[in-house]
């Protein structure tokens, strides 16, 4: 089997264990390690009640280093205090002190219900023994997804190899997410591994590019993490990325990689059945075009006319009548697939309800708005809304 | 039986029919008729996709003076174009026609599917069998709110009698809600009548005063309908308000009527089992107050932990994270009911989640949140939000 997982890039090894958190012995803790420091960068939650492991993590970013990042799930230490804080550093120490690194170059994360202690007690066994548990096989990398996973039902990752200058360098992603998603910096745990050689700076950069058309345009519910960020390490025991096509190169399957995992939350979105693509075009500014995607998006009443297979266009344009997006409301056109819906102001004559009621059924349902007000586009992705999101959203904590 | 509806007060009368855009024989169209042309004032939807009914009832709401309301339910007539427009002044002249009053004095209204035509054919013999039905009868105005209704379950109405000067008026109001309900001018059909004395300017006033609190602090599903006021008629029949003091007796029971009628809509939330409230104090200003309140309240994992009574209150913390209102984190304390949950960034110690799940599962939820930054607060009224919301709004249409 080709490793297609983050310990695919040349220098990772992933481990796990299962500690107790979760009930029914499913594993909760992740970790996964580089042979030596590598160049990393990372981007976070914008919620100003996050997580003590970010306040942690944010402060361990700073060097541009990582060794480790450790993981775990059932509990994300949030809404924790001072305790959270400290559980967060000695989460960092045992996996610091296991492989005689400074606790400053692991990043921490939790994922979990809010408002709870970390029981650092079974917490403590749990990263020892994932630490045991280190390699870079493929299961290994497997393992490590699991055991980050919440209410995720698909395990979620991808992995593109590309050539750069003589070389081939390997990047393999993995994320979770599923509910409290929202398209704001940072909206899952996402870890992102490579062997390409990339400092600091550069893969900062790099990782926002990719971060912002991705998984910053996906929302299952709008709801915006406490806990949630996106790492990317950068082994450099691959190659370096010599000249500027290479570095191109790189870029587009870094793109690739957040891509697909930003396709795969939405398409594990809590409850989910199918996948929901809002493209807007001809908005006067960027800014326009995403507010009316998100809007559409968002709403409700579209996600549980989708989920029924009802073609019940109209809440659509109710959606985009909504926002403060500049257009005419003469010019707006609305699309279900290739279809158009709405022009004028009025419906188009001899719509064929079962039709749309077809088109409403597909795993992927793509909605187009043309505002007709300039030259703008985006593109946000999100899934239906069905019983199942309350399910499980209803009794999650008990 | 006392007459708490709509033709309480002196001068009203209404009428219903069932004209088959209602399936299954339900009444879907009301007439609310005053004898005389009435002082009258209305509010309207924000959204910009609004319907015909809105343009031609903005329009006809210019002279501050009504005659009389019709209203059809099971088609909202909005997204139709010019057709639309055609069709909303049809439905006035027929009742213009009909009392002998210019079709400027008639407010028209329709609710319910988006972005179908009006089936005129079945809609004229309707409105003329509901002009028939006309009477002052308690039963008339019960049944006029059955008329208007679309997925609400209960009929929503409220009553108040008040002393003004040596004479009693009576304040009579009903609305239809249910889903696309949202905090914003204007959020269902609400008609409100009355036998006081009041000229149009000052009506205006009072009854964007009353609406403000009320109608404008409920959310169903944070979607602003394209179809929906809230009007009043005031027939002068009963007496005037020439004091000061009869003045602030009949805002008081105006703002009782708006004030009930908005709590029946949360009740009646689509799939609601409960009614949540969500009271902010100490915000920096009354719009940070406002927007906090509504970022708990609209928040869908908040609503399905109440609907499963789930004590799981870091997600009220996560709500207000996610916002860009003004506060210190470690000042802002949360309360479930009485009951402190967070203070200082951490849960009270000793919760005790069975006290906790029960306080959730109350038919009337409390939450609330001192973000302690100044002295302004604000209240919003939602529901929980169950698989029963999904179930109606994905077959909603077909």
């Amino acid at each position: 089997m080709t490793n297609t997982t983050v310990t695919a890039p040349k220098g990772f090894r992933a481990g796990s264990a299962a500690c107790g958190i979760k009930a029914g012995g499913a594993l909760d803790v992740g970790v996964l390690v580089a042979d030596a420091p590598c160049s990393a960068a990372a981007v976070f939650t914008q919620n100003r009640f996050c997580g003590a492991p970010i306040v942690v993590g944010r402060e361990h970013m700073l060097s541009g280093k990582l060794r480790a990042i450790v993981v775990n799930s059932g509990c994300s230490n949030v809404a924790t205090g001072r305790q959270g804080i400290r559980d967060a550093r000695t989460m960092c120490k045992l996996v610091g002190d296991a492989i005689g690194t400074p606790s400053g170059q692991v990043l921490p994360a939790s994922t979990g219900v809010i408002g709870e202690f970390l029981p650092m007690d079974k917490l403590t066994v749990g990263i020892e023994q994932a630490m045991r548990s280190l390699s870079n096989s493929a299961s290994a990398g497997k393992r490590f997804v699991r055991a980050i996973m919440t209410t995720d039902l698909k395990i979620k990752q991808a992995c593109e190899r590309v050539r750069v200058g003589r070389s081939t360098v390997t990047i393999g992603g993995c994320c979770k997410g599923s509910g409290m998603i929202a398209p704001n910096m940072a909206t899952m745990l996402g870890y992102i591994t490579t062997d390409a050689k990339v400092p600091p700076a550069r893969l900062r950069r790099l990782l926002q590019a990719a971060v912002e058309p991705t998984f910053n345009r996906v929302t299952v519910d709008e709801c915006q993490s406490t806990s949630d960020m996106v790492a990317i390490m950068a082994s450099g025991a691959g190659g370096a990325l010599g000249s500027k096509r290479a570095e191109a190169s790189f870029t587009a399957a870094l793109l690739d990689v957040c891509a697909s995992l930003a396709y795969q939350i939405a398409a594990d979105g809590e409850g989910a059945t199918r996948v929901l693509e809002i493209v807007v075009t001809g908005a006067k500014t960027a800014a326009d075009a995403h507010a009316a995607a998100r809007a559409v998006a968002v709403s409700p009443l579209v996600k549980t006319a989708v989920h029924g297979g009802d073609p019940n266009w109209g809440r659509i344009v109710q959606a985009i009548g909504q926002t403060a997006v500049r257009y005419k409301p003469e010019d707006v056109v609305v699309r279900l697939g290739r279809t158009v819906l709405f022009r004028k102001q009025a419906p188009t004559r001899q719509l064929d309800k079962k039709k749309l009621a077809g088109l409403m059924r597909k795993k992927h349902v793509t909605i187009g708005v043309d505002l007709g007000a300039g030259k703008a586009s985006d593109r946000v992705l999100t899934c239906d809304l069905s019983r199942e999101y309350i399910t499980i959203n209803a009794d999650y904590h008990t």
